[in-house]
């Protein structure tokens, strides 16, 4: 059994994602793929990040799921643009890849954008294979998955800029050692920036924050 | 951007499934194919079923993940054959083929196995499209992944012949209300069997014993 990905389809993709990487570039938007396993808690964490940097930042969200348009509804109440992809009806429904996030963008107030999220399907495996033209890649990991996950699924880890370990208010609950989750996160990757964040309750959000507003920053030029 | 998954390839793993199908009627083994999320408490779960089935039913498992052999041998601990497949250097690391399935079924001895387990790559997507010749799909779902995961990833709840919600003694700590949970699960597949367990603590493991232990019986025929 082998999937056949087309090496043509990996390099179409990367053409895409040059040319959206030039456009935000042009446009001085700071651009972060959030990548994670289901249930990580990357729309609270978006939730809370809007609410926090609300008014000084102006943001806007592209929400990756294979179906319902949940995750942008619950954004959009926090009075962002977010624009939903469901993948579902595409022809791989496990990932966002370039071309999807080209035509999302279509439907953005570029103009109008500092810092763009982009929320991936939930899944440590395939999304990590894919530009989409981002600025950085966040990946999100929570307390409960286990303190072997970034050990087991090492690629996303490792092609990560920053990772976010969230739900530490859970951590008592769960037998998990924050410090262990740290230390097999650096085996895959040593030089990784680790935020340590509860989205539900805030705590840890400050220097999440000022990675945030460093890249915008830097995004302005 | 396109990934084409031929078609024959599809085809190809049908014949591969259907083969081990066979065989593993004719060996009289009831085999469960395990899939969830990362971190869902898979391999948890099953320490905990074979503990408990220790002596009275036979087990074995195959351990699917991207990389390490953490979970085999967590496993083998507990006295039982377990077999690793890692994916990490095959052509799809995101999910279990028939072909892997099949390689690993030669390095288990088959007659003294009455009930095989094959944990499934943590992903809830690519895995729900590969028949890999098991009696049953099992999907686990953790309560901190939360409410709305059964409508956000349709496809695995809607092949899954049972569903456990496992970690309920998180329940009170992550806002999750389990009836919500199992009306999205039964808004996706109307008659899904679900059964709540917290395989940490052992709770709620009774109704899944029984329901492994009469897919036992029915292989033996």
């Amino acid at each position: 059994m082998r999937i056949d990905i087309d090496e043509s389809a990996f390099a179409r993709n990367d053409e895409i994602a040059a040319a959206t990487r030039v456009l935000l570039r042009e446009r001085r938007i700071f651009a972060v793929n959030m990548l994670s396993a289901p249930g990580s808690g990357k729309t609270t964490l978006l939730e809370a990040t809007i609410d926090a940097l609300c008014g000084r930042v102006r943001c806007a969200v592209i929400e990756g799921d294979v179906a319902t348009t949940h995750d942008a509804d619950r954004i959009a109440r926090h009075g962002v643009p977010a624009v939903q992809v469901t993948t579902e009806q595409l022809s791989a429904s496990c990932h966002l890849d370039a071309r999807m996030v080209q035509q999302a963008l279509d439907a953005l107030p570029l103009d109008g954008i500092d810092l763009l999220f982009i929320e991936n399907v939930g899944n440590l495996v395939c999304p990590a294979a894919f530009d989409l033209g981002e600025s950085a890649k966040v990946a999100v990991i929570s307390v409960t998955e286990g303190e072997d996950k970034p050990l087991k699924y090492p690629r996303l880890f490792r092609v990560a800029d920053v990772a976010v370990l969230n739900k530490i208010d859970l951590a008592p609950y769960v037998d998990c050692d924050l410090d262990v989750i740290e230390a097999n996160l650096r085996t895959v990757r040593p030089d990784l920036t680790v935020f340590r964040t509860a989205a539900r309750t805030g705590e840890g959000l400050g220097p999440w924050l000022d990675w945030l507003r460093a890249g915008v920053a830097a995004a302005r030029g």
